[in-house]
């Protein structure tokens, strides 16, 4: 929140007047500003010395300060990771201090400031190592393509999007995920779920056929669409497209088949065929959440089911997981006949985005930047990945091991009837993660498998050798 | 479209390749990139010396293929215009080449190509000089925010917006506007008609008194979020807002008090009064659209209607007039007991943006720079509006001219029954414009006025006085 620590109390409007002397006045403003949301949870405040500085305070005011809002539990200070912003309970309705509400983190709980159980690392499934956003490079492409953009681009633009982006994605999806596209089929949206509602909607009312696992917000966005959801199991093979045949009504299928949330496995390709195949004799849709297709470790990325048949398969990518949520990028490629659809539901004005940070993409994959950036996070998630494999191996060799050839996370499997100990015991190492239970659709008749979730890439590097220490105590003993 | 006109060909992509010769592929790849969007409507294409240069041809062979796509109506040369893509008839559904759907723009109709009365100037209401977006500026605060943004902003925001942008709106806010803004009560939105759909929402089914003057895209907004919209009438005065005690079960009004729109007055003192009388005793609220608000001329803006009340009037702002519409950044600040249920909507997750712009804002805000941007625009616009109204006084006195102390705009009075021959004239003339009536609620008891509503922000400066020419020829002779 702060610009920079230099400016950090400036910047916060910190006004430290009123009754009970300069002490009294930053504990009020601190923790005001902690009450605002201006200083959101997990922020690392500056060292007493240099908000000292700062403010032109002793340092022992500002160290009394900080000593007073930790013991109410507006502030943690542990050792090595400096004084931070607690993570607080709602009493006021929740806005201040609340987690986002969208996307996978959506789903994560508060947890109450100052019990010992507080989690320090962030090991649920949905989140990319935004701290590794490429801020140089991505400045440039800005500068390059504000620069270059006609004045038009500056105006009210088409929904489909920017025709720079549609063309460069064009261009990346078909040699990239083996996609079919064609820029005037591509329509531009602000996020996965911006773009499941308006093709939802422009499907019409009827059913769609979702991963008994998944996410829960993305059946909650059908839901508000008018879709009613029916659970297709999923095993070893990925989601068990052979039994859309046999369901009345269905108009689409929402799947992931390059690696399945959160379970990992890649669609076995009959499955794929059969998905295609019921879309073509149904006269149905296949929706192909392509989340996190890049991030494939061990062979080639699985192409995007699209290019078996790009008359029913919608694919969808996102710049959520490979470059950074903030953007709110995200692009459908669609089939024909959708386009005229969605883009009528689209440009109604209330569903627009921004077109600049779309021009700067477009620069960002044109100019070879995206293809860089990929490389870098690929190394660095995958060095992650081996890292967790080779401690379970070590030291739990009895917990098995899934949905590792791809993606930010791993699946653990668990003992029954164990998962949501273990998720606790991880909670007291100060780990936050989740079951695979908590992924399950409630209205899907497949039993529940005991199992963790366990995404790798947000720690710092600095500290995941302790995040895997901290893994391995909270692991049952092999029996 | 083209980064640069040194590499158009390759990041067009053209392909030459194909039967009749590098002519005949060039016309062919350049009619593709028109039909297909990647160049948009009205773009400037390179010489035909620097495009063959580029393509290593015959400059003859490049002008012959411009030659040839002009005769086509693909393409349009007028002098000192250069060779540009046409605004094109829309055969396949109109998506490739309709203008943008949203904002005022989405109301314009398409015009052929190649013919006589093919409008050369856009005169329409509702759009800023988009050409004068500060791109250097914007980009130095980029590049700042950027820089010193925590890794958290680069995830999932909250649905509220960047704490930083909110903060540093209330602060202007409150000097610029008389807001009485505080960064908890603001929420970031992609454009007033998202702002105005998730609020409607929050209010519940109802009526909505509007104004009988205004964008019909407004009043669709309501209907969509399930509000029946009442019109109340508009005069000298502005909305007359006496009546709202009269009318049933209205849960609030839309108004546009600084600078009605179209008509271009301000709300009269009494009526503000009794708006916000209307809405505390009825436990209704005023939304006040304060869409152009910073731009007046003659005397200090008239502060936003908010700051009478801030807990029965939502205040409206929006980037689109004041900085460029491709931003899609607006923003309300609401009623304290709004606040949690636009953000409940609003964290569904089909409705969020890109974070990144806001933070750009927020620096370009704090640091002055927008400051410098509205004086400089004020005095552009100014200078125009000076420009008009004298060349009225000049040459056609006994046209009245009135709206013009603010904005963008002005309402040029007409005889009555003359509006649409004049629309048309104008159009023969080269110029694009509206008549009132295209503004009027056609459920309005209201008689019609006939005028024309002249936007005068967007012509080039070199081509304002050809403008002027234009539109004066285009007026009815004095009776």
């Amino acid at each position: 929140m702060p610009s920079s620590w230099a400016t950090f109390g400036r910047d916060l409007h910190l006004d430290l007047s009123g009754p009970g002397g300069r002490r009294a006045g930053l504990i009020r403003a601190l923790r005001d500003a902690v009450r605002s949301g201006r200083l959101a949870p997990d922020t690392r405040l500056p060292s007493s010395r240099s908000l000292a500085a700062d403010l032109g305070l002793a340092r022992n005011t500002v160290a009394d300060a900080y000593a007073e809002l930790v013991a109410e539990g507006w502030l943690t200070a542990r050792q090595g990771s400096g004084t931070r912003v607690a993570w607080r309970p709602l009493p006021d309705g929740g806005r201040a201090s609340t987690r986002p509400r969208t996307g996978p983190a959506a789903r994560r709980t508060p947890v109450r400031a100052g019990r010992p159980d507080r989690p320090r690392f962030d090991l649920t499934a949905g989140t990319a190592d935004v701290s590794a956003f490429p801020r140089t490079a991505w400045l440039a492409a800005a500068r390059r393509a504000l620069t270059a953009a006609p004045s038009e681009a500056f105006g009210y633009n088409t929904p489909a999007g920017r025709p720079e982006l549609r063309t460069a994605l064009a261009d990346y999806l078909a040699r990239a995920r083996g996609v079919r596209a064609d820029p005037e089929r591509i329509v531009l949206c602000a996020g996965f779920p911006q773009g499941l509602s308006l093709l939802s909607r422009a499907l019409g009312p009827g059913r769609i056929a979702v991963e008994s696992y998944g996410l829960d917000f993305h059946r909650a966005v059908l839901t508000r669409a008018g879709l009613d959801t029916v659970p297709l199991p999923v095993d070893a093979h990925g989601a068990d497209t052979r039994q859309l045949a046999g369901l009345d009504d269905v108009r689409a299928a929402l799947l992931t088949p390059a690696h399945q949330f959160p379970t990992g496995v890649p669609l076995h390709p009959d499955r794929r065929a059969a998905a295609v195949n019921w879309a073509r004799s149904a006269g149905g849709y296949v929706l192909d959440d392509d989340y996190d297709g890049e991030f494939r470790y061990d062979r080639q990325p699985v192409g995007a089911l699209q290019g078996l048949d790009p008359d029913h398969v919608v694919h969808f990518g996102t710049a959520s997981k490979n470059l950074a949520p903030a953007l709110r990028i995200a692009w459908m490629v669609l089939p024909d006949r959708l386009v005229d659809p969605v883009l009528e539901l689209k440009g109604t004005g209330e569903w627009q985005s921004g077109a600049l940070d779309q021009l700067t993409l477009a620069d960002f994959l044109a100019s070879g930047a995206y293809d860089r950036h990929l490389r870098g996070m690929r190394l660095r998630y995958r060095r992650r990945r081996d890292q967790l494999v080779a401690a379970l191996a070590e030291r739990a060799p009895h917990v098995r091991v899934s949905g590792i050839a791809a993606g930010l996370h791993a699946v653990l499997e668990l003992p029954p009837g164990t998962e949501q100990a273990v998720v606790e015991a991880a909670r007291w190492q100060g780990l936050a993660l989740e079951g695979l239970s908590r992924f399950r659709d409630p209205t899907a008749p497949q039993p529940t498998r005991d199992a963790l979730v366990v995404a790798y890439g947000t720690p710092p590097d600095h500290s995941f050798t302790g995040v895997l220490d901290a893994l391995l105590r909270a692991l049952p003993p092999a029996l």
